[in-house]
Parts: C-alpha cells; sequence; structure tokens
C-alpha cells in the first residue's frame, strides 16, 4: 500500500500555495513515491483526464479527438536537501512595490514548473488540444536512471504528441532546443625515468600542451540555428597525472566536456574532439554523449506558443542539455519554458519570484483554454 | 646498551665478504644502529683511527700531520627491503668467463661502496693524505633528517678537507660534481561556470597549455662546467585540477622540477622557471631547492684521484643530486666513484658485479698507499 493513501492533499487550484506545497514535501531523487502519489492523487480527481504510472513516473491525458497533441512535462525529483525544506515565503520591497518569493529546495528545479503544470491539467477540462501532462522521476542523477527515458523505452505512446513543453526553469524565457554535449576522457601514455635524466622518459603530461592551447582557442563559436544563437562550449574540466615528484610521468589523463549547437551530430562532435587531440598519441573514451534538440520554433504549434507568452518574452537557446532532447529523439520539437532563473537551480539558495509562477500558468491557460480559431486578445497587449 | 655490543663482527680484511655481510644487516632509514654499532666497532680496532660518533654517524680519522686531508664518505642507511636481505651470491657465466654478483638490498645503494671504505679505512694505516672516513645515516629520506648535513651543522671540523670521495654507486665511473635541483609548485586561479556556459568562467586548466608547450620545448640543454657537460632537466612532474565533469575548473596546480647545472645559482634557477610562466597568473611556491655541485676535476688532488683510477676510467658528470653538494656547500670539491650501476639502486633487483666492488677497493688502495713523489705503477697501464 502506498504512503500516499492517507497522503497529501495538494490544492490545484492556487498555482503558488500548489508550488509552496510541492516544495514541502522531500523529492530528492529516488525518494518520489510520496510526491508522486500526491500528484496521481490530484489527477485522478479530474474526471477529463485518464491517469498512468510506471514507478514514480505519472502521466494524464485528455482524448478529446483534437487534431493535435501537446505534451507538457516535468521532473519531479530534486538534488539533495541542504536545510531548505519546508520552504517558506518571503515579502520584499522591489522598488516600492511588494514581491513575494519562494524559498525553498526545488522552488527553482523544478516544482515550480511542476506548480505550474499541474495547476493547468487540472483547469482545462478542455484544452483546444488533446494534453499529455507528464510528471517524472530521475531526472537529477545518472541519465540511465531517467524516469523519461524509462516512459520513451517502456511507453513511448504516452509521450507521442506534435509539440512538448518542457518546464524547467528558464525564467519565463521561451529557450528552444539545448545543445549537445559529448565527454571524452583522454589517457596521454609516456615512459617514466628519473627526472634528473628525464631524457631517458618521454613526459605524458607535456604531451598535453598543444591539446590544452588548441582548446583554449575553440573559443565560444556562435552556430545558428531554425534562428535561434547557439554558443557552444569546448572546456578541459578535469587533469591528472604524475607518480612522484622525481619522476617522469608516464601516464596523464584529462576530461574534456564539448558542448555543442544542435544542428551538429554526436559524429561530428566527436570528429572535431578528435582532431585536437591529433599528434597527441592520445587515447579517447567517450564517457558520455547526447546529441542535442533542434529549437523546433518553426512549427506553426511552437509559434502559436509563443504567440500565447506574449511579445515581452524573450527566445534563446538553451545551452545547459535538458530531457528536451529526448522528446526531439522522439521526433516531437520541445521547447523549455518555466519559472525561475536557472543560475539559482540546485544553489542553496535556490527562490522563485512568484509573479514568475503565476506568469507562466498564465501562459500555459491562454495558449490552450482559447478556441483556436481566436486571435490575440486584449490582455497579452 | 646498543644492541652491538655483542652484536656483528666484521671481516674488515675482504672486501667482497665485507660487501655481503653489510648487506646482511638491515640498514632501513632511521634503523642503522645496528649497522652504526658493527662500523664503529670495525674503526675502533685500528690503532692509526680516532673515532667520533654522533647518532648514528660514525667518523674516523687519520693524523699523521699530512699536508692535506682527503675525506670519503657513504651512507649505511637503505631504502626498504623487498624481501632481498639477508643478500645472496650468484656465479654468472659471462663471454666464457664466471663473474661473481652480489644481489640483495643495498647492494648498489651503497653497502657496496661502504665496503670500500671500510676496507680501506681499516687498511691503509699511513695513507699518502690524512684521511677522514665518513659513515652516515638518513641519506635515503627526507633531507631535514641527512645524517651528513647533521655532521655539517654540529661538527663542521669533522668533515674539513681538500677534496671529498663519495662512494654513490657510478659503476666504477668518475662523476664529477651534480646538478642542482629546484622544484615548484604552481598554482592556477579561474572562475568557476557550468561547463555549457564556458565564457561565464576562466578555465584554470586552460591556462596552464602556454606552460607546458614551453617547458617540453626548453628541451635537455647541456651546459659545460670545468670540462664537463651537465644535461638539463625541465619537467612538468605533476598535474592536477578539475571539481566536476560539468564545471569550468576554478583552480588547478602543477608541480615543476628544474634539474640545472652546477653553473647556475638556485637563484638564477628559479627566475628561469619564473620566466615559463610569465602569462599564466600561477601562484608559484618553491616546494624543494638545492643548489648543485661544480664537478672540482680541476684541482691537484682530484687530477690524481683520476690518474689513480686509471684511464679506463670514464668520467662523466652526475645528473642526480647527491650528497656530493653538501661538501660542495662546505667548500670542500668532491666526486662520485663507487660500485654498482645507478639504475639499479632502489630497485627489487638491486646487485653489483663483485669484480666493481673490487676495481673500486683498488683504486682507493692504490691512491692513497703510494708515496706521493711516485708515479703511475705498472699495474695500472
Amino acid at each position: 500500500m502506498r504512503g500516499g493513501a492517507a497522503g497529501d492533499r495538494l490544492d490545484v487550484s492556487d498555482v503558488v500555495r500548489l508550488a509552496s506545497q510541492l516544495v514541502d514535501i522531500p523529492s530528492v531523487s529516488g525518494e518520489e513515491t510520496r510526491i508522486a502519489d500526491a500528484v496521481e492523487r490530484a489527477l485522478r480527481a479530474c474526471p477529463h483526464l485518464s491517469v498512468d504510472r510506471d514507478g514514480d513516473a505519472v502521466v494524464a491525458r485528455t482524448h478529446l479527438g483534437r487534431a493535435r497533441r501537446v505534451v507538457l512535462a516535468g521532473h519531479l525529483d530534486t538534488v539533495p536537501i541542504s536545510a531548505n525544506v519546508p520552504g517558506r515565503m518571503e515579502r520584499r520591497e522591489q522598488g516600492g512595490a511588494a514581491a513575494e518569493v519562494l524559498w525553498g529546495r526545488g522552488s527553482v528545479d523544478m516544482l515550480g514548473g511542476v506548480a505550474v503544470l499541474l495547476h493547468a491539467a487540472a483547469a482545462l477540462s478542455r484544452p483546444r488540444h488533446d494534453a499529455t501532462w507528464v510528471f517524472y522521476d530521475h531526472e537529477e542523477v545518472a541519465a540511465s536512471l531517467n524516469g523519461l527515458g524509462r516512459l520513451a523505452g517502456r511507453h513511448p505512446e504516452w509521450l507521442a504528441g506534435d509539440l512538448a513543453i518542457l518546464g524547467e526553469p528558464t525564467a519565463a524565457r521561451i529557450e528552444g532546443g539545448c545543445n549537445g554535449t559529448l565527454r571524452v576522457i583522454a589517457a596521454f601514455a609516456g615512459v617514466a625515468a628519473h627526472s634528473a635524466r628525464s631524457w631517458r622518459g618521454d613526459n605524458a603530461i607535456h604531451r598535453m600542451g598543444p591539446v590544452i592551447e588548441r582548446i583554449a582557442a575553440f573559443g565560444n563559436p556562435v552556430v545558428e540555428v531554425d534562428g535561434l544563437g547557439f554558443r557552444e562550449s569546448l572546456s578541459v574540466v578535469r587533469i591528472g597525472g604524475g607518480r612522484a615528484a622525481n619522476v617522469i610521468p608516464d601516464e596523464a589523463t584529462m576530461t574534456v566536456n564539448y558542448r555543442f549547437a544542435p544542428s551538429t551530430t554526436g559524429e561530428q562532435a566527436l570528429d572535431l574532439v578528435r582532431s585536437v587531440f591529433e599528434g597527441s598519441g592520445a587515447v579517447l573514451e567517450v564517457d558520455d554523449l547526447a546529441e542535442g534538440a533542434r529549437p523546433g520554433l518553426d512549427s506553426p504549434l511552437a509559434q502559436e506558443f509563443v504567440r500565447a507568452a506574449g511579445r515581452g518574452a524573450p527566445i534563446g537557446p538553451k545551452y545547459g542539455w535538458t530531457d528536451v532532447a529526448r522528446f526531439a529523439s522522439l521526433g516531437v520539437p520541445a521547447l523549455n519554458y518555466g519559472p525561475g532563473d536557472p543560475m539559482l537551480a540546485h544553489t542553496v539558495d535556490e527562490h522563485v519570484p512568484v509573479d514568475q509562477i503565476r506568469q507562466c500558468a498564465r501562459t500555459v491557460m491562454y495558449w490552450l483554454e482559447r478556441p483556436a480559431h481566436a486571435g490575440p486578445g486584449k490582455e497579452m497587449s
């Protein structure tokens, strides 16, 4: 019997109160059962939704026979708590006006976004497009555990749709697609010798010099994809080598991370990284490779969402890799859009202005509750 | 009461048997009392010697009123035993002739050399120059513990002389002086950022590239000092940095070892190392600095020793830092000369051809027992 049988009752009618309730339920990766139970109960209370569950992932769908289906998704887990659960509300004076801020683990990444989706899922009994609401587990840990990946493998039909919105924190910007990421571990070999007779050895660390120079010279080129500029990064993130202070090192390792624009394939990214190691003799091992996702902003559905978010919502690329790429690999174009400053994600100071939560909820509601033939309304001007 | 009171009796009359006896007495650094007791007893049995002791260092001197005094020194300690004590004799067939080899910890570094010195100390009752025989402790460990350094501080008069011979293994080559050694730890600083947005950070590892390139380009220049060519080495011996696979590193460290010719001062060596870090922003800390020692082969006494060693004895520089530099800092020119291949020092396979032990003993005896006015004898032709 699930612990949530007599468990948490969520108030889906007030998106801010809902966000606060979600933050107060500890939901560190691997311990999502309680929050998943609460979310499942709230969704099952909605007669317009069918609800499925796999592990601690919950998927709710409308079946209105619309021509198109949109998928709105968010993960339920957080990184470990830093004495910031339960959360707290704070009233701030900003330029004479009062602003409310919700503090606590997950307020940014991404229980604020989950509140937006859950509130909208309950409220939108007749959305203009059929809607699939996905809440999943294990996003903050190894990719092999990722709940969305598990659903894609076991129940790909649950995730089918024409556009996906991922509620990851973007500070209510629209962030299209994401860069891919490639991590390579390079092993340099040499020949040990006493450091007083270095010519008898072959210094593995010395072979790293030209490689580091080439990587540092790469800079941060901007690649335009579907009208958005994706800035790339190529970095040495770890280095190590040396046996003793009087021995020429016979081995050394270097970890390189390449964040590549979504117009580049993983294979092309690997070719580029291989080229910077040319002549070094290093043996490369691919430690992690995840393709990027094109922004997909050129589709009519995405354009509709952009209009709903209003002219004031800035549009840019996502640099960090997110689960939009999983949707892209299923053939579903995907955008990131959610409350909270992504730079605060995972910090002890994680907090979100409640106005951003409200704004994101308004956007989703406005997008999906309006009849398809209507133009932008007065409230968005 | 010392354990040696009823302890080991050394046979100083046969240099090879003596070497074998010394190897059989465990004498890892810090545990030299037993071997020092045995050496002290053997020296006190010689009426022509006065004997002093400080800790586990033993110094024996003749007082014949000669115009010159020579110092012959060796350390009693070894690196840790690897199942190679007691030692063993092996008979090898080499090109049809039989050759004996002594195996065991310290056979090379440097109880073979100690046997040569102790045998000669006992045998040379009226050496042509006054002789000081020095046997000391703690050479294989931190320089601050070095027994010769302790004697230089407490009893510099015990070490006074016009030329010193250090019996360190040289495979019976004459090795003049030694390179100096400088070890510097460089700390590189940067600014952390997510590796998906590297432009927001400053990669500490990337700052290492040009430094490694300059060090690798240094090569191994040969510097001629007093007629000998000293080959230098400049090497990165350790490198480390990086916090996590998705974080731009904000700190990294590099250890550099410079082995510099004895015509270069420690301060000049440091200037050179500083110059390769120029522009990198690295903060340098001197971890170790020991001046080199000039070969001193131009002195008449050294020339006399070279003649005694015979025309066949090759002469070269010493690359590793040895205690000849301590004598140099006391104003005593010093040479390395002893049995055993220095490349076998500290290895599990440590072994020395007994012919080299005999050859070194002959050289010392021949040098010091002949009257000063005689030319090279027939036996050296």
